[in-house]
C-alpha cells in the first residue's frame, strides 16, 4: 500500500465514512458524501464533502466513492510462535476434537525457534495485519513458558505493539504436568518479574485443562500489582468461573465466552469488562459459536478480535471475523463492524483509536467498496483497498 | 500482480505442488520439493526439483518453498449485472427470509445499466477473480430477461471468458409475471435464437417460485438442440425434480444440491453430471449447507463454486468456499481444494485446466504459505502470491 505524507491532508470523495462520532448519524456516527481531514496523524475534522475546510489542507485526495472506516483494533493475538500445525488442523478436521494440549507443540516449535525467526514471522504478520485493515493489535506472549523465552516473547511483540500481554498462565508446560502449583508460583515469581517491564497487560487461560479460578485469582492479582492491566481467557470450553472472576477483578477484557450462563450476562452487563469474541476459534474448532446477540441485548459491550493462533484461530482477517458474527452470531453488520473497531478499543481501554473522532490517530482503512455492508456482504474478498496509519 | 513472460520457464522451489497427476503422489498428485516447466503456455514438466529438467529452461523462478496449486475453475458466476443489493443483504441478516423473487430488482438495475457499466464492472470482477486465484471461470446471464438484454449481457461475458451460459429462464420477469408460458417461449423462441450463437451453455433456475420441472425440460432441450451444453440451478430452497431432470438430459453440472433424496444421490452418482456446491449462498442466506460427505461418498463427483452474484452470495473467494465446506459441509481440505479446481474443470467439461498434468495450460497461484491445507486453516486471508495464466 502507498503511505502519504503526514501534511494536512482532506480526504474526499468518500461514499459513506463511518466515525463513531456522536455529531454525526445513528449508532455508527455515519457520514455520506463525505470528507475527512487529518493534521500531525490525527483526526481534525470529519463532515459533508460540502463543507470541508479545504484551506487547512496542504493537498486533497479523492477516495473515488469508497467507503472509509476506522482501522480495525484486534484486541486478541498470539502472533510470537514457531512452528506449524496445519497437519492438527487437517486431523481436527477429519474428526478429532480440539484439547487445550495442542498448544504445548507450539511451545516446544517456540523455545527452539530463534529470536530473528520469531521478529521475522512476526514483522510479516504486521505486514498482514496491516493489509486487511488492522491498525492497532495486541499480542500475547504464552508459547515460552520459561522465564527467558516469555520474557523474549514479549520483548519480540514490543518491537510492533504498544499492547502486549504477559500469558505466562496460557497452560502448564510439560516439564511441570505433576506439579502445577510449583509452575503458578513461577509465574507470580522470577517470570513476572522478567515480564512486568514489558507487558501492559497480563492474561490467564481459565478453564478446565488449563488454570482453575483460583490459580487464575492469584495470578491475575500478581500482575495487576505490578500495574498490569487484566485481561481473562474464559468459558471456550465450557462454562466456568472465569466471567465472573474477570468482573471482580474489573479486567478490561474477558474473552471467548462462547458457553454463558445468565449470571455471567448480568455481572457483564453491569461491569466495565468487554467480552471479546474470537469467532475464528469455533470457526477453526467447529464448535457452536458465542451468542453476541445475547450479550448485545443486555447491554454488554462486545469486542471481534481474531485470536490468531497457529492452533485453534489462524485467521487474521477482522473482515471474515465480521462476516461469520453476522451469519452465525447475531450480530447486524453496524454491530459487528463496531465490535471490531470501537469494541476492540475499548477492550485495549484506548480512546484514541477505533473511531474518528476529532484527535483520534488517523488510523482508517479505505474500501473497494461503496458501504462498510460489504465486509459481510462479500465474505472471504479482500476488500481492503489502503490502510493509513498515524495518517501515513 | 507480475506477468511472467511465456518462454520456456522452470519453477522451482516449489514447497508443495498440487498437480492432480496420478504419476505423483495421493489423490492430489503432491509433489514436495517439487519443480514446475511451462513451455509455450503449457505445462511441461513437473516433479521433484532435484530431477528437472533445467537444460529446458530459458530461465528458473524460485517460489521460495510456497505451495502451489492449479489454479481455481469457478463453474457458476452471475457476473454481468447492473444496480447493488446490500441494503437487501442487510434486511436478510436482520431477519428477512431470501426469495428468489429479488433477482428481479438486479434486472431491473441490469436493464438500465449501459453496455460500459457491465463491462467495467465486469474486468473488475474478472481482476478480483483472478488476484483470487481464479483461472477459469463461467459467467451466466440471466439479469436481462428481454432478447436484447439476454445477448448482451452474453456477448459482454464473452469478452472475458469462453464459458458463457445462457440464463435465460432464471426467473420469470415481472412482465410475464400473469402468464410464465409466454415467457418460456420467448426463451425457447427469438431469445434462443438471439443468444445461442454467444453461449457454449444453457441453463434454468429449476426451482419453486423460478422454472418447473416440465418449464425446464423444455428450455434445456432447445438449448441442447442448437448445441449448447446443459447446466441446471436445483433443489437449492427445497427438494426436487432438478436433478434428476439434469441426470437424464446428461447435464455436465447441476448447481446447488442443498436439498437431496437418496434418489437423487442414486443418480448423481451413476451420472455423467457434476453436482455443483455453493457455499457462500448458504453463508450469505443463512440456510443449512449442502451435505457435499453424503455426495462424496456415495461417488458423485463434486464442484465448489462462488456462485458469486449480488443477491444471495457476493462472494468471489474459491478460498472462502473451500474454508466453508471444510467447517460445514463435511469435506477434507483435499477434497474442497479438488472440489475447486480439477471439479469445476469437470463440472465445465474442460480436460485443460483444473490440474497440472503435462499438456494443461499453465495455470496455477503460487500461495503466501507452504501447503494448501492454509486455504481452511486461514480462513479469510488472502494467500494468494500470484495468479499464472497461461504460464504469464
Amino acid at each position: 500500500m502507498s503511505r502519504q505524507p503526514s501534511s494536512p491532508t482532506l480526504l474526499t470523495g468518500i461514499g459513506e465514512l463511518v466515525t463513531f462520532d456522536p455529531q454525526h448519524d445513528g449508532p455508527l456516527g455515519l457520514v455520506r458524501d463525505a470528507a475527512l481531514l487529518t493534521v500531525d496523524g490525527r483526526i481534525e475534522w470529519t463532515g459533508p464533502a460540502s463543507r470541508a475546510p479545504r484551506g487547512d489542507a496542504d493537498r486533497e485526495v479523492d477516495a473515488g466513492g469508497a467507503a472509509v472506516i476506522p482501522g480495525f483494533v484486534d484486541s486478541h493475538t498470539h502472533l510470537v510462535f514457531g512452528g506449524d500445525r496445519s497437519a492438527e488442523f487437517e486431523a481436527r478436521m477429519a474428526g478429532q476434537p480440539y484439547s487445550a494440549g495442542g498448544i504445548r507443540s507450539t511451545v516446544a516449535a517456540t523455545r527452539a525457534a530463534s529470536d530473528d525467526e520469531l521478529r521475522n514471522r512476526l514483522t510479516r504478520f504486521t505486514a498482514e495485519l496491516r493489509a486487511q485493515g488492522t491498525t492497532t493489535f495486541e499480542v500475547k506472549s504464552g508459547y515460552g513458558l520459561t522465564v527467558a523465552d516469555e520474557e523474549r516473547a514479549l520483548r519480540v511483540a514490543g518491537e510492533v505493539t504498544t499492547e502486549t500481554t504477559f500469558l505466562g498462565a496460557h497452560v502448564v508446560p510439560a516439564e511441570y504436568a505433576d506439579d502445577a502449583a510449583a509452575y503458578v508460583d513461577l509465574v507470580v515469581g522470577p517470570m513476572l518479574d522478567a515480564c512486568a517491564p514489558h507487558a501492559r497487560w497480563i492474561d490467564v487461560f481459565c478453564e478446565t485443562g488449563a488454570f482453575d479460578p483460583e490459580q487464575s485469582r492469584r495470578i491475575l492479582t500478581a500482575g495487576a500489582a505490578r500495574g498490569l492491566g487484566v485481561r481473562v481467557h474464559a468459558s471456550q470450553l465450557g462454562p466456568g468461573e472465569g466471567i465472573l472472576l474477570a468482573v471482580e477483578l474489573d479486567a478490561a477484557a474477558v474473552d471467548h465466552c462462547t458457553y454463558l450462563t445468565d449470571t455471567d450476562v448480568e455481572a457483564l452487563a453491569a461491569s466495565g469488562t468487554v467480552a471479546g469474541l474470537l469467532p475464528g476459534v469455533e470457526f477453526s474448532t467447529r464448535r457452536p459459536y458465542p451468542d453476541a446477540r445475547r450479550l448485545l441485548d443486555a447491554g454488554v459491550r462486545v469486542a471481534l478480535a481474531s485470536d490468531c493462533n497457529p492452533g485453534s484461530s489462524f485467521t487474521s482477517s477482522l473482515a471474515f471475523c465480521i462476516a461469520v458474527a453476522v451469519r452465525d452470531m447475531g450480530m447486524t453488520v453496524a454491530e459487528a463492524l463496531r465490535a471490531a473497531t470501537l469494541g476492540g478499543a475499548e477492550s485495549l481501554r484506548r480512546d484514541d483509536v477505533g473511531h474518528l473522532r476529532r484527535g483520534a490517530r488517523a488510523d482508517y482503512v479505505v474500501l473497494d467498496a461503496p458501504s462498510y455492508v460489504h465486509l459481510a456482504y462479500r465474505p472471504g474478498v479482500p476488500l481492503v483497498a489502503q490502510t493509513v496509519i498515524g495518517g501515513a
